[in-house]
């Protein structure tokens, strides 16, 4: 079994979208890519930390087993949206083991930059 | 013996090629940089994996005793090429040690983007 | 108790305000982004090293429970500010475990540059 | 007693100097960012790993007690220069325990791009 059940990233800014606001792939985001390698589907826990308030969540998600998904931060709604422009951090909790990588797009200023770190996993 | 033996870069993405898409090493691009530090050439299998169809593999390369391998995924064919602007991530399996980073080169916009971060080892 | 003690980022550098120096948000900067997620405030300390100097500190600042700090280099001014354009490097010790990652944003040419990774972490 | 004594990067790669080539800051290059936080000085040994001859080095650096060196890869000259251009990858053993961080600065195309990660570290 490949990965670990708990998972942080300290990080969270989603900034403007940008100059590329039509385009999904290319406004600005946050994304947790996720990895079930196991054949078991994963049903994942979401907390998102704030700098001046109570948690959000649980936002919940499931990767199904052997694949991937690439979740997106400004995709999640329920229980409310995540917004822009505000320093966030997140744990994921998973039922199944996984392996997290945390990506930004930042497009602010109409050319690309981009960061990515793998996030920190315990047991 | 320095490293692991399985690893997982759950972040994949080859964007367009870009601009510079007449040079292999300005235009768009994924690679996992391996390094065998060992005495020992080691046998490395790749599995991909995607949103929503089984995985893709294995890819099969070789890293001598010694040196180091900067793979990268668009030159990836057998049994089948890594689709462009498509989510995906892999794990990669050696017979001996091995340490991989992983780093992507986005030309989407003209200018570069750049992200790279250590993959996740086990043994 | 999601996390650890003693955090270790080594490479620090304040790149030049750039062209966007009137803008927190934008102008050259770096972080730790640190995540409190347990149900004790917790105190932390950083030490600052340099190349050519004994290190600087310490400085101080808290993480209440269930929350995240997102903390500025170019905001500490005790017991001394950080110069820019300097090489510097920092640990940072915590009464309870969090998790921390570091973030730099370059903006010298005008264009945005970013840098992101999980800090060392040790207990 | 704060780090590790073996420290792997596996993704190498000076690019062109690029449009800032005068200015030493601002032309592309890579950077092993060392801290000891120790309090003996530590000395330094890297090997540096190719795709298709044997290695180089030994390369002999100190770090002293409480310092940190941002030890750029385009300063390395004995026992040879790492050329430009050429893919590598680097093991550093230290006599004291040290943590490391990879930095690149990209500068071929005009505008900067940034990598950084935290190294594989073992004892």
């Amino acid at each position: 079994m490949l990965g670990k059940t708990r998972w942080v990233i300290p990080e969270g800014y989603i900034p403007d979208a940008g100059s590329h606001a039509d385009n999904p792939a290319l406004r600005s985001h946050e994304a947790a890519c996720i990895l079930n390698a196991g054949d078991q589907d994963a049903q994942l826990t979401l907390t998102i930390y704030f700098t001046d308030r109570e948690p959000a969540g649980p936002y919940r998600v499931e990767v199904p087993a052997r694949r991937t998904l690439h979740l997106r931060f400004d995709d999640l709604y329920d229980p409310e949206p995540i917004p822009r422009k505000t320093d966030y951090a997140s744990v994921i909790e998973s039922t199944q083991p996984v392996i997290i990588q945390h990506t930004r797009l930042d497009a602010r200023t109409g050319e690309l930059a981009l960061l990515s770190t793998l996030a920190y996993g315990e047991d």
